[in-house]
């Protein structure tokens, strides 16, 4: 196996002020790739904790990736200890300079300054990666037949050189093997009932294959994973063991692909050329934006309805001033209303609707923090269920949210 | 200085499937202590890269925090791992069996397995720390006058027990500086920008103190950071320089305390005693969310129509169907409609709108994409912008939700 580890840099880890969501997205890119990611470290802007790492991590791993540290008011460390590393001198590497000129004048439309200049100069030592999206270039050092890449922090900037240039240039590098990933997702039941039902199946694994449980919230992702130098045997072997995963946790699998629960309603209402709209109240539009994060979203979906306060239930979603007033707005009548006339309102053919308390006020002894009752309204009928979650408000908003969509799914599937 | 180093556990690291959040989290209320973060780790479920972290990070840390590795379903690995590396023997902590039956029986609902039973050992080196949160306990290790501490990885079980427990146990073991931290939030000028401003600034700062630049979309949050022993030398000697920093930038600066664009305009609307609603179009929901995702939305939110067909822009918008068909539905008439009636039909004292493109697909030679139009109406004027933004779907999207917020909070300041 072709090992792989990240080096994460910038004094902005240590003080928690950034998740680093870069080493997620590169883990899973190399994974898909081949190559085995064994090791990541964060680091500061401090030269003796940088150079130490680059010396550390070269013992276990075959390709070591740098990301951060190159910043205009990054301490200007990094790149001066590169050049050290990796011998060289600094020069200017034109068509960097041409971008960030570019940049500055025409894009961001601000003043360009001495330290931006700085960022189109590397060490000669350094094949340049350049960055189509961004001011700092990517570079590729070699040394001790180990591979050294050195990326910008920025997310937007590290993916595209990744995908465009580090990839790529890494599988004609390496002798890479085949993988096979395949993704099964089920909703509803826990990672330890799961893994129960899937003992027997897990004990005949071979050594060859990986089995992930992925929990997020009330959905678990089980990942089955495999690698060869051998094409057609692992596909084969994938296929096998996928097919027996599925046939053992058949009945709490919503999809047999790497879908998140957004993905499968929208999913499922392309396929039947239907629309969505939502009623939201406790959820405060995060329904509506969970859908419309994905591209193509205005095939699907038509609007939505954030009655957060009352006056808006009835104004915009006629529900009635008695149910209001007797059942109170976390209800059953008034959460049915709330779906059935957002439906005609929006002019879509489902409509979800929420209604309840995420905390961490707002609860009473009859309904407490967490009560949430969920309507899903189509022509022929509106089914509603009450829930009870038990977490903080942003669980407690992502649960409820899940089990909306999920409450879709169901009557999509039951046509 | 009192260090610490963070210890993540997990393969699901290193395939990618999950984010990282924890340390960010760890990093912040570490420093908050008094207590530096130098490194942070991450390994596989595998003895061997376990051991080696624990051997190494102690080198160069006073505290080790492990998160990770102690779930029913992760391999047994961390916890016989630890007892050996710690010694004595695995004994059942009565208090945390109790917890996993309650917790199964009462709060899952869910069958109790022998694997969850098996969450309640621990050797009976550590001192346990009860987790009130879930099934998983922490464990608190010395050895060679270093404190080891073992976390859960479930991010809402870990902050539990850090926040109740590890914290204020480590106060108490170590003799802590006091520590300061100021924040000045900008808006609209760019991280070097703000850098050449602050040269002479920078410059004169003694090595007691840091400022660091955390950018997020078009808002930069500069961070003063210093620590001492004597806390009201640490208090004035943060007071001077935050003072002079904010006279430095003071044109740029939206707020100085740490609150991000949603707490402000939040803030605002409750100082004035105002109410807000959003008539959203390729915001989808996103800004109603960012607005509600903070506990007591509801004083100050009323609502927000997500118009993300026509005909909802026409039906709950009043949106006249000649602008629509002349001006097309990203355009300023449209924007406009859209705060002006929104406002109306939701009942609140400022209504913003936004309708534009966010990508990949729906441009033009005249619209191209990430052209997007905001308006924001109150009782005596609308006033309107155009924006290009131009970058993938996510990003444009942020910008698009921040430069709305911008104008409420523009509008607001301007009573």
């Amino acid at each position: 196996m072709i090992n792989a580890s990240i080096i994460t840099i910038g004094d902005e880890l240590l003080i928690g002020q950034v998740v680093d969501t870069n080493s997620a997205w590169m883990a899973r890119e190399l994974n898909k790739a081949g190559i085995a990611l064994v090791h990541r470290v964060a680091v500061g802007d401090q030269y003796d904790a940088i150079r130490k790492a680059l010396d550390e991590e070269q013992q276990q791993a075959d390709i070591i990736l740098l990301t951060g540290g190159l910043g205009p008011t990054a301490d200007d460390i990094t790149k001066p200890l590169l050049r050290e590393y990796f011998g060289g001198r600094m020069v200017v590497h034109e068509k960097t300079l041409e971008q960030v000129k570019y940049l500055f004048t025409e894009v961001f439309k601000r003043p360009l300054l001495e330290r931006n200049l700085k960022q189109a100069e590397v060490p000669d030592s350094c094949r340049v990666l350049f960055n189509t999206r961004g001011t700092a270039p990517g570079m590729w050092f070699e040394k001790n037949d180990k591979v050294f890449v050195s990326l910008p922090g920025v997310p937007f900037e590290m993916m595209g050189l990744m995908t465009d240039q580090v990839i790529p240039d890494l599988k004609a590098r390496f002798a890479l093997p085949h993988i096979a990933h395949r993704t099964l997702v089920t909703f509803g039941v826990g990672e330890s009932f799961l893994a129960e039902q899937l003992q027997q199946f897990e004990a005949r694994l071979p050594e060859t294959v990986q089995l992930a449980y992925l929990p997020h919230f009330s959905l678990v992702r089980l990942r089955l994973s495999t690698r060869g130098m051998d094409q057609a045997e692992v596909d084969s072997r994938i296929a096998t063991l996928f097919s027996e995963l599925q046939q053992t946790i058949q009945e709490y699998v919503i999809s047999n692909q790497d879908e998140s629960m957004p993905d499968i309603v929208s999913r499922l209402l392309l396929e039947q050329g239907k629309t969505l709209g939502t009623a939201e109240s406790c959820t405060g539009g995060y329904i509506a934006h969970l859908i419309t994060s994905r591209a193509g979203a205005s095939a699907l979906f038509k609007g939505a309805v954030v009655s957060y306060a009352n006056s808006v239930k009835q104004d915009l979603l006629q529900v009635s001033a008695e149910s209001l007033a007797t059942e109170g707005a976390v209800s059953q009548a008034v959460v049915e209303q709330m779906a059935a006339n957002g439906r005609k309102q929006l002019g879509c053919d489902y409509c979800v609707a929420v209604s309840g308390i995420m905390g961490p006020d707002g609860g009473s002894a009859e309904k407490p923090t967490g009560t949430v009752w969920i309507a899903v309204a189509s022509e022929a009928a509106t089914h509603s269920r009450r829930f009870h979650f038990r977490f903080d408000r942003q669980r407690n908003m992502e649960l409820t949210a899940m089990h909306a969509l999920n409450m879709v799914r169901q009557q999509l599937l039951s046509n």
